[in-house]
């Protein structure tokens, strides 16, 4: 241990240490007695950004951070996503589709990205239309007032690309399960064949969206029952919209800019990083290390998709003249974690930050950018202390952690076996770039539909 | 509900909604649409303060948080806390004690206090010492630090006084469970017996802390083994040494200033504001509303002991002098929280955000004032979605909010009827005042320290 004689006691010998040499990832001693008043100052920004990044890594609370920061980098290391100067946290809560006066207290990913993509509260299970609506109501989407002030536009995930999140902004139905043509059973009045805008496949791609890239082909390999592409499938319509089709990880990269992209890398969601025992319950399962390089080589890292769709909006005419807004989705962060599986979890978190490093490295050099880091709602994972009894609920998993400790990570808010819950709880949003300020202190996730607005000056500001 | 034609979409029929009346205490409309900027840019100061206020909500995790708004003001409403313009998270990690150089994630009050407390990890159950001694070993205090530059200094909470939160500031020992001289048998260098500075209760009044208020009077009853008063009570060698000693919230009205004061308001911890059913497997307990007034009337509030300690501390010839620092815990949200009891727990942090309140009013006219609201570890508590089956894990509680609404709490950390588990979440801080800035990102919670000696102008900055 480094002893140093920063200060000195009176009536009391004592000395201050500095933390042990393991946590050298970053000296805490030089970290620790820096005053960062001016750093934050400068950081702050007000006015318009020329891009603006949205970083949405889906279920990842700060108890999700943290597990995937102590075990991969160590609980003294600093993530790329960590690195962001001005932070906050937002609420999450939705509203009762049988009664929208009042509050869902647990959100899911549709009602929660309809906050963020809309600046509107809805249900559980809408994708950026009224809460308790029976007809088409549809509300106006980031996406779409960027895409009419002429930017460019960029929506990518590493789940079914009809999934919720990416859904959120472009496209507009009642119920999150309407993915594909052959899905709308709950969704009638959105129905071609009824007049309406069909699946989310169809709508993404009539939103002419710059560039889709996920998972999903099967939802896109189905047939549209109304239209003018009536007995097409969702690939030939976007086909006879001007969109590339990619299905590789290779394709991504001779792509020119200036032609619409559609990256469809799996039939539903993208395949996970890494592997690892599932929790279990009492006396749970591990002690673990997590097996990675999971992802077979034909299917794009979150990072890799983050870098292509950067470069194609950044140099398409659009880009160069008005900006790109680009959403970022690490969508299986969420799923793992409803699977209480721990390392599938952790491999998607540190997947996700290294397409938020990517974001970072980006604006180092395009300082008009506004990037935000957040969450859609909170978990199940906790990190407790060591269970030691057979009564012990749920299930859980110990991990060996890059600090060469031990730490026990517990799924314990459904049965064991069933799908965990999202949780209520407030999460994490960070920010740097114009704007940025807004995150800070308490904030709804409505608000920070507002903020990108203002960031891309497509919503005048009060 | 109220539609505005902000914006109009071209392709798309939309409409953006205002939130729901019910969700009126703050107008959305009015503050979703504001550009915060300058405003964020304006509450950061540099420099020095003359008066710093350290607000702790033992192991009020954002969870806990938001778990306390939800119930009592509505999902959509502001608490005091809420209103700081300064945040970040904190990791809060402890060291191992036979392996100092290994983190512990989950950390206890003892080991957290000492890392904001002196800048230093610990081993949990440690009173600001180091990990692995089994010498006296003690580290230097940022409260040490003020009393050394002429600062008043006070210490409050709803714990027992020698509780760990409190403890942390004004003692040190190698386990936090030698509260008075009749508690030794784990501490025995530290005993006065043996040359030692004795226990919590002793050490806190040798400190000669201007202002300490709390409960656990027992402790102070106990007979002292050595050293000048040998014989006799720490209450009458702290009579001897100057303190009037308080037990009522009637007293606590009648005291002047430059007097030490040693209010010691129950035997153990002070009473709980507010009872209800505590959190049951599986139908669990309520749908319930939480029955308020609790405390005994003799008892002061936390909102009380803050008004009168702050009160105490100005007018005191060094708080006019030089300035003061106080520390003010809301203990109980923890001790609730490991008791499974939901409305304990949140009227514990209610009552914790009425003495935020009187900080933050102080500072309308003390601008010169750190004010700091943060908790030294997450908790069990989560909002989940409602259980619908006999095998859902742990214990739960289904409460009847502020909105109208039913929100699930789920107690699931450790069995049900033990008491539930700290977690190792990285948690909110939020400040305002001089060095505030410092609070955003994500830090350390040593390097809470840091911010609090640099406000202080204790601690030279780097």
């Amino acid at each position: 241990m480094i002893r140093h004689s920063l200060l000195k006691s009176g009536a009391i010998a004592a000395c201050l240490l500095s933390t042990p040499a393991l946590f050298s990832q970053r000296t805490l001693r030089e970290i620790q007695n820096i005053d960062r008043t001016e750093q934050i100052r400068a950081a702050i920004q007000g006015g318009r950004a020329r891009h603006v990044i949205m970083f949405l890594g889906d279920g990842m609370g700060d108890s999700e951070i943290t597990v995937a920061r102590n075990y991969q980098f160590g609980a003294n290391a600093r993530m790329a996503m960590d690195t962001l100067p001005l932070t906050g946290e937002y609420t999450t809560f939705a509203l009762q589709e049988r009664n929208p006066d009042l509050p869902e207290y647990v959100t899911d990913s549709a009602a929660s990205g309809t906050g963020w993509s809309t600046g509107n509260k809805t249900s559980n299970g809408r994708i950026s239309t009224v809460a308790g609506s029976t007809n088409v109501a549809p509300l106006t989407t980031i996406l779409e007032l960027a895409q009419q002030a002429g930017f460019a536009t960029g929506d990518i995930t590493t789940a079914d690309l009809t999934d919720a999140t990416p859904a959120v902004l472009a496209a507009h139905v009642n119920d999150r399960g309407c993915y594909g043509p052959a899905d709308m059973r709950n969704c009638s009045v959105y129905r071609k064949v009824n007049g309406g805008p069909g699946s989310i496949a169809k709508q993404e791609v009539d939103h002419h969206v710059d560039v889709l890239m996920g998972g999903g082909y099967s939802r896109f390999a189905e047939t549209i029952d109304g239209g003018t592409y009536t007995g097409q499938t969702v690939l030939a319509s976007a086909a006879a919209q001007g969109y590339t089709i990619v299905q590789t990880a290779n394709d991504l990269q001779n792509l020119a800019p200036d032609q619409r992209v559609l990256g469809l890398f799996a039939p539903i969601n993208m395949s996970l990083e890494w592997t690892g025992a599932l929790a279990q319950p009492f006396p749970g399962s591990g002690p673990q290390t997590c097996t990675t390089g999971q992802r077979p080589s034909n299917q794009p890292s979150l990072e890799q998709m983050t870098t292509n769709a950067i470069h194609l909006l950044d140099t398409s005419s659009k880009g160069q003249g008005t900006g790109f807004y680009l959403q970022v989705e690490g969508a299986s962060i969420d799923k793992q974690d409803h699977a209480s599986n721990p390392c599938g979890q952790i491999g998607e978190t540190v997947a996700f930050d290294k397409a938020v490093a990517v974001g970072l490295e980006y604006a180092k050099t395009h300082p008009d950018t506004l990037i935000i880091v957040t969450a859609d709602h909170g978990h199940t994972s906790q990190i407790i202390e060591a269970p030691s009894s057979p009564s012990q609920p749920g299930a859980f998993s110990t991990l060996r952690t890059r600090d060469g400790a031990y730490m026990y990570v517990s799924y314990a808010s459904q049965p064991v076996g069933s799908s965990q819950s999202h949780t209520g709880t407030q999460v994490r949003l960070a920010a740097q770039g114009p704007q940025a300020a807004n995150v800070t202190g308490i904030t709804d996730q409505t608000e920070l539909f507002y903020l990108l607005g203002h960031a891309l000056g497509v919503v005048p500001t009060n």
